[in-house]
């Protein structure tokens, strides 16, 4: 039995869609538990609507809520009963496995850090989405922790995506790729020609070079490493350019009567390539490097992602992910301990 | 009369497609003449194709190509006799009044500033790509030339920029904005947070702030800022997205007949969207800031991309950008002056 609390606050569609996406994981599987954080007059007054077992589903009372524009720091020392500081101490003391939000992710990341806390030995722990591709899917790290990152940093977000990419998503030894602006040795910007000789130097990962952004969404790596402000452009554009292209195909199809017929007919086609290439199916993104795992969902979350997310939760409990990520630095830094670096 | 240089000898398609577009764009507008540059014997032999008015095409020998992967400083201060060292010395000699180059962003980028030279006052001189948007295209400043940029260099980006979408475009007080990750005041790296307050002070510039990459696409800014590693990563991913989900709709379509029989429906509606949304129909990407006009069009470039990169050098001899950006920079300069900065 896995438990995972829920943010039942956070989010736009905060605190129906939280509420009806738990119901919806507890009806999916069996062996999971859901805690729902959050304003507990509010939160029993609609789950009148559902029926659902209930020795899995119960209520931890959380009577403020931080929003998405506050500072994130303050908020997580201010408001020590926040549906977000509450949830996270309920990992933090082992009453729950995971913590899923939808809430602020400033808030998320830093009280993730604050109050779960870091592995030793992980410099800074990363956000990292799923992001669909023509193949599959590919885990973008790091989308929005740590701004500024040093080399160090991502050779670190290299082996813990990795790790995820082959334990939970199952994928044997992860092609791993650094974004760059060209496949030519001796492109990039400061960061990248700094990080890529370490890269090439770890032997515990299969590391195959450059990846321009034109390739990523084709699948040409299993984890594409690059530091967060860039990370945070990719995926949003990703979002925003499948939106814009569905948006002006849908407008000029239905501008003409031979149009809508067609769409009529390739609608369930289209519906396909939509859910393949719709990020939301993925669950939310991990904060990988904690003692204990932490899930971003999309603040425009819906019952159907905060359910994944919440399904997402089993398998990195399964798989022992942190204790995964704990050995693989650990034995990291073995080696450079015997090498006398 | 404008007169073109164009790089017979760059590009996937080189020489075919380039002498096809040059002949297209003859054709197309009586106040032009083209400048074919690279090994004569080939040229002369492919122009024997077509017809056209031969008092407007002359060819300028140059006996050395460089090639996509050669070191661009050392390439451009040894292959003396290059199509790419060649044609930009015509603009430098004023024989040309511009260059397009579908061969090495690097070498033309480097061959740019060192050949034709910046503008006095310019400190980077950026390559700025149209993409496409829902309502029409905006203006991505940098985008391959400058790595590691400072936060002074975008603010003369935005400048730029600025003149560009109005004088060129045709774009009225064009808003410019800085990709950033989050709209919030206190979201951003370094680089963002320094350049931000910099841009408020520009009373020339219609500043709107913050810029979310998800908002691109739809059109949210005339003139999008960024240092050159991001707008490279927004160019490409915008043309990888693009690929990938068109790409899988043809395929989800045509894999029952159902769908196939749709696809022959949408198709009109479809290509109409495509044109609208390919950024090969606005031309090539100039290279802003120097004492003449240097234009970068995709290595894959076909005729059509060609010819459409050779028109767009007309606006920008009209209106004389050059100058105005040569101007802006004066004013600037002197409004710093009198404030003693």
């Amino acid at each position: 039995m896995i438990t995972v609390a829920v943010d039942a606050m956070g989010g736009d569609n905060a605190p129906d869609e939280m509420i009806k996406g738990a119901v919806e994981a507890l009806a999916m599987r069996s062996d999971i538990a859901v805690i729902l954080v959050g304003i507990e007059s509010v939160i029993r007054e609609k789950m009148k609507a559902y029926s659902y077992e209930e020795s899995r589903l119960r209520v931890v009372p959380a009577s403020e809520v931080i929003a998405t524009e506050e500072p994130p720091v303050i908020a997580i020392r201010t408001k020590k009963d926040s549906s977000i500081v509450v949830g996270l101490n309920l990992v933090k003391k082992g009453e729950a496995d995971a913590f899923v939000s939808c809430g602020s992710t400033g808030a998320v990341l830093v009280g993730g850090q604050l109050i779960v806390g870091k592995i030793k030995g992980v410099k800074r722990p990363p956000l990292a989405p799923l992001i669909p591709t023509t193949n599959g899917v590919s885990l973008l790290i790091d989308c929005g922790a740590n701004v500024d990152a040093r080399a160090e940093h991502l050779v670190q977000f290299a082996r813990i995506g990795s790790i995820y990419m082959e334990h939970v998503i199952g994928v044997k030894n992860p092609r791993v790729a650094i974004v760059n602006i060209g496949a030519e040795e001796e492109k990039g910007n400061a960061l990248v020609k700094e990080t890529m000789p370490l890269l090439k130097e770890c032997a515990d990962i299969h590391f195959t070079g450059s990846i321009e952004a034109r390739e990523i969404p084709s699948g040409q790596a299993d984890v594409i490493v690059c530091e967060a402000f860039v990370g945070n452009v990719i995926l949003k554009l990703y979002e925003g350019v499948g939106k814009a292209l569905i948006g002006q195909m849908k407008g000029a199809m239905l501008s003409s009567v031979r149009g809508k017929l067609g769409a009529l007919l390739v609608k369930p086609s289209l519906k396909q390539v939509m859910k393949k290439m719709d990020s939301s199916e993925y669950g939310g993104a991990p904060l990988l490097g904690l003692n204990g795992l932490v899930v971003k969902a999309h603040g425009s979350s819906k019952s159907k992602e905060v359910k994944n997310a919440i399904i997402q939760c089993i398998t990195f409990k399964e798989q022992n992910i942190s204790e995964k990520i704990r050995e693989s630095l650990n034995q990291e830094q073995n080696r450079r301990n015997e090498n006398g670096v």
